[in-house]
């Protein structure tokens, strides 16, 4: 019998937006942008804007179509992050779904008491060694905001015992440009050079603007220091419904996908090419208690959405998974950690952090 | 400014098989049915099939696609399922979901002492009550096999109880025509006459086939009483995987799907348009254990697969979600039950059932 060719198997995926919504976000983001503009903080970035074609009005800055999409058109499809031993262990592209734990959380579910207590370097490390050995986690965060290193200096601190703790890819949070600096001769007394740790990263920046449409010199500071040096950042903004972001989830997405495009357009007009992670954070203000909800349907939802922005842009996604607001590791937090662990695989964000957050993201817990 | 065409809001899906998976499903069961045949213990049902075109070889009774595409032409694509009061609370259609518990569980987490102990009557009375109560369920089912009533009568008076319990429709179990007999003329009083009943269906006998392939009278019987008297019947087998299935997902959902489709056919048999629910539950047999594992990945995944099959006949479709293996309503019960409610609402099962079941289907758990 002539062989017959063979049924590929199917791996399900969810569209959560149809094409129209797609162009409606991103014309409304535009609309953002040239319309209502942004507050920039940091001479530098406003020199790059201006230079590029922004104008002020109003006291704002604002940004058209045309240096959007130029920025668009200049980043990288896929972002090659390696393990401190220069291996491709994530490449982040489409199609791929990473997993991997979060950033400075001020307190810990202590392992052996079991009691909640400040975070400390050790932490940092621990959790690091955790991740390290655990096969679905693919990427290592600080999980930790240690309290007994100097205040200034703690997320250098946090850098060293996390590279200390594993060799998975590393994605890293700084104070401002001089600890950032600090980092990056870190960095590259690792990988053996700059060109060595250009070609093979193993460490991202996560910075964020202020939603609604503020950018701090700090933070903008950093992002154009990762530029410079042509090395991978992720810049999502925080647009929480109802807090920095508009109540609806449509709104949100829109201004959250605005202020996202600002941090990718200062990074390609320092360095075209630069590795930029797409993203942003959709989570629901609780009016009654002023947390952030982990665990409510805004984050999922909109990352399904904001996944498939970043794809019709052609860039690789920042997304969330894994995390609850539950205090402990009970049903509460295998309910909402699997709706975002599922949602995260159904629309393949890319690379998803806070995995073992609890209590809205203020206290880690290894158990989790 | 002329109106603008609103856009329309998205509501995800998944699609789990390709059309050619669920063609080579398809034509993998019509093989089943017509060259490996199935044992058929019912003299009524044998006749049934040999009038219609079945024909017997070693043994088996085998049946051809010409009998089987009849069936599916005649099936009603809805069940309007009503409650007990006359209002139409679950039309079984393309699109909608709904949940409800289980049937059928020896034992229960008693909700006061927390002791796990033998289900009695007033559990199945109490469980409808909570149901009944509860806006996100739908549906009835006995969530118990009670031990102080008489072996024999015991479906009987689980009906009673469940309809006591709750004014929702009801999904029932039973042992033979006798008992049938007893509820159908229990529903008819209640509904007010037998025309009255069948306009306005409230109850749906849930029977089984025996995987791989085998028909006992009883069952068959149960099913033919359905017909007969045109009310709702479900007749999902259940080829786990290693157990009375093919160890793999797609030979367990091509022998599912052939044994499926004989209680379709049997039912059209006698009555053209009888309101017929396709389904069949696709757990894995735990080779270690011998348990069926209701929170093994399986299980969801042959959900989505199967609702898809039933769907391509244009037939409503069984289903299942929120149960767990665990003992207790822990983080692994938070995180299974999640995983198939996420599953049916993104695959559209109609009627899932097993909502509050524990320790795979041996427990139930009114706080699950």
């Amino acid at each position: 019998m002539t062989q017959q060719i063979q049924i590929e198997t199917m791996h399900p995926s969810i569209r959560m937006l149809s094409d129209e919504q797609l162009q409606a976000l991103h014309s409304a983001s535009l609309d953002i942008l040239s319309r209502t503009g942004i507050v920039m903080k940091s001479e530098k970035g406003r020199q790059l804007l201006l230079e590029a074609g922004a104008w002020e009005s109003e006291g704002r800055l604002k940004i058209p179509e045309h240096v959007v999409m130029a920025a668009i058109g200049s980043a990288p499809s896929r972002i090659t992050m390696h393990n401190r031993l220069g291996r491709l262990t994530m490449p982040l592209e489409e199609g791929k779904v990473f997993f991997g734990p979060g950033s400075d959380c001020p307190f810990t579910l202590d392992l052996e008491s079991g009691e909640r207590r400040q975070s400390v370097l050790e932490d940092v490390r621990r959790m690091a060694h955790v991740c390290d050995g655990l096969e679905s986690l693919d990427f290592i965060m600080s999980m930790a905001t240690p309290f007994d290193v100097a205040t200034m200096d703690h997320y250098l601190h946090s850098f060293i015992a996390m590279i200390r703790g594993s060799a998975k890819p590393n994605v890293y949070t700084a104070r401002e440009r001089e600890d950032m600096q600090d980092i990056y001769e870190i960095a590259c007394a690792v990988a053996g050079s700059e060109t060595a740790l250009r070609e093979k990263p193993f460490l991202m920046l996560y910075a964020e603007s202020i939603s609604p449409l503020l950018y701090n010199d700090e933070s903008v500071d950093k992002l154009l220091f990762c530029a410079e040096k042509g090395i991978p950042v992720t810049y999502p903004p925080s647009p929480n419904t109802g807090g920095g972001g508009p109540i609806t989830l449509a709104g949100a997405l829109a201004l959250g996908n605005a202020e996202c495009l600002v941090g990718l357009v200062l990074t390609q007009l320092v360095r075209p090419g630069t590795p930029f992670l797409y993203g942003m954070n959709t989570a629901a203000l609780d009016m009654k208690s002023a947390i952030v909800a982990y665990g409510a349907p805004e984050w999922p939802l909109g990352m399904a959405a904001w996944t498939e922005l970043g794809r019709s842009y052609g860039l690789p996604v920042w997304g969330v998974a894994g995390a609850t607001d539950s205090k402990v590791v009970d049903t509460q937090a295998g309910i909402e950690a699997t709706v975002t662990i599922m949602t995260a695989f159904l629309c393949r964000s890319n690379l998803n952090h806070d995995v073992g957050y609890i209590e809205y993201g203020s206290t880690s817990s290894a158990e989790m």
